[in-house]
């Protein structure tokens, strides 16, 4: 079994103040993942309020982040933990690291639509699926993180493969429109940023997935490949 | 005075193993200036041998991040570091993760070389501009953590916006080749590929800078603006 009783393992050593700090990031990851997900629904529904509202809730996340940070910095200092407890904080503050920069892309998202509000609109291509799987895979990757759950973690770090595909397809798809249409390309740029920027959210929450691994397994898995993950855990 | 004997001050209270990790982050730094430096002379000359070299290295700046990181971990535990040398460690743990992803973006530029080696070359435009001056940017900010040097850190920090504008202006060339001769659009994106990258390796360097700046003031100065750095920092 590689699932922790986290809540258990906490109170026997920890206290509630570490129990605070990880509803703390689970507030941070669903807030992040909100605005990743309206970021999808702002570009497909050309929604200009909704670009707004994202813009807007940015600086909460950014609020959170230095919060956090300085919530475990100073229950590290106070509580002086080791081992395991200690991977646990050092793995919360890089987990928020990433997050924070994926809510930085919903933010930089919702910018460029502002920026082109008036513009004529680009093709669509199938942004959309690509987008809603690295919101399916952050969303389980927090539920992984919620439960220490590794099975998950390795399952959602996976599925990084598809968005990548997806990613090479779309590029292909806004080349040809680039080349049949010159005019366009300076929307389709606009476009091809998105797209870029959301297969780099897959890497993220690969990296949230590798935390949960480390903290867990004590084993340091980035830099190494989905198949050495799985054997290296000896499945 | 802002600047800290950095020396001094840990042999007081840490110790030689502390010293050694930072030598570690200064040897690690080296070699991703050395890699992003070798990735801008890859580009200008189409040398391949050079970017298959950069590729070659970076399992050593990855080998360096978690050997970084390990000894980090292992300090804190042994060592319950307090106050300003906790905040130390966690701004080493946090420079390194920047670093090793700065060291990313040179291998995915060798890679993206050796990909297109026998393609069309595309033009050249002012690449090398941009990224000699993230080059400095990166040294720079790697010389300010040797000596934990808060003004330096904040003129590195607003370099930033100076490799911003270069960003833009080698976009707009870019798009005009694409749309003047849309068959070199596929060769082009590469180079739009690399520009990107480099304007992230800018903003990548100004979180370092950020680290110092906690390290020294013990103030999170991320999501704040050069001004506002300035007016807290009471400068």
């Amino acid at each position: 079994m590689d699932k922790i009783n986290l809540k258990k393992h906490i109170s026997g050593q920890f206290n509630v103040e570490l129990e605070g700090v990880l509803n703390q990031v689970l507030v941070m990851g669903g807030l992040v993942e909100q605005q990743l997900s309206d970021a999808i629904t702002a570009i497909h529904e050309q929604d200009m309020d909704m670009a707004r509202q994202i813009v807007a809730n940015d600086h909460k996340v950014n609020a959170l982040e230095v919060q956090i940070d300085e919530e475990c910095t100073r229950i590290i200092a106070k509580r002086q933990p080791a081992a395991s407890d200690l991977r646990l904080v050092l793995a919360i503050i890089k987990t928020i690291t990433d997050l924070e920069r994926i809510g930085d892309v919903a933010k930089r998202i919702g910018m460029m639509l502002l920026d082109n509000a008036n513009k004529k609109q680009p093709p669509l291509v199938s942004m959309e699926n690509m987008g809603r799987r690295t919101v399916k895979m952050l969303h389980e990757a927090l539920d992984a993180f919620a439960r220490m759950d590794v099975e998950a973690a390795i399952e959602v770090h996976k599925e990084d493969d598809k968005v990548d595909r997806e990613y090479e397809s779309i590029i292909r798809e806004l080349m040809t429109f680039m080349m049949e249409d010159p005019r366009t390309i300076p929307q389709v740029l606009n476009v091809l940023w998105c797209a870029r920027s959301l297969e780099r959210v897959g890497d993220r929450v690969q990296h949230l997935c590798e935390y949960i691994i480390y903290f867990v397994k004590g084993k340091d898995v980035r830099h190494t490949s989905d198949e050495d993950i799985h054997n290296m855990l000896g499945r």
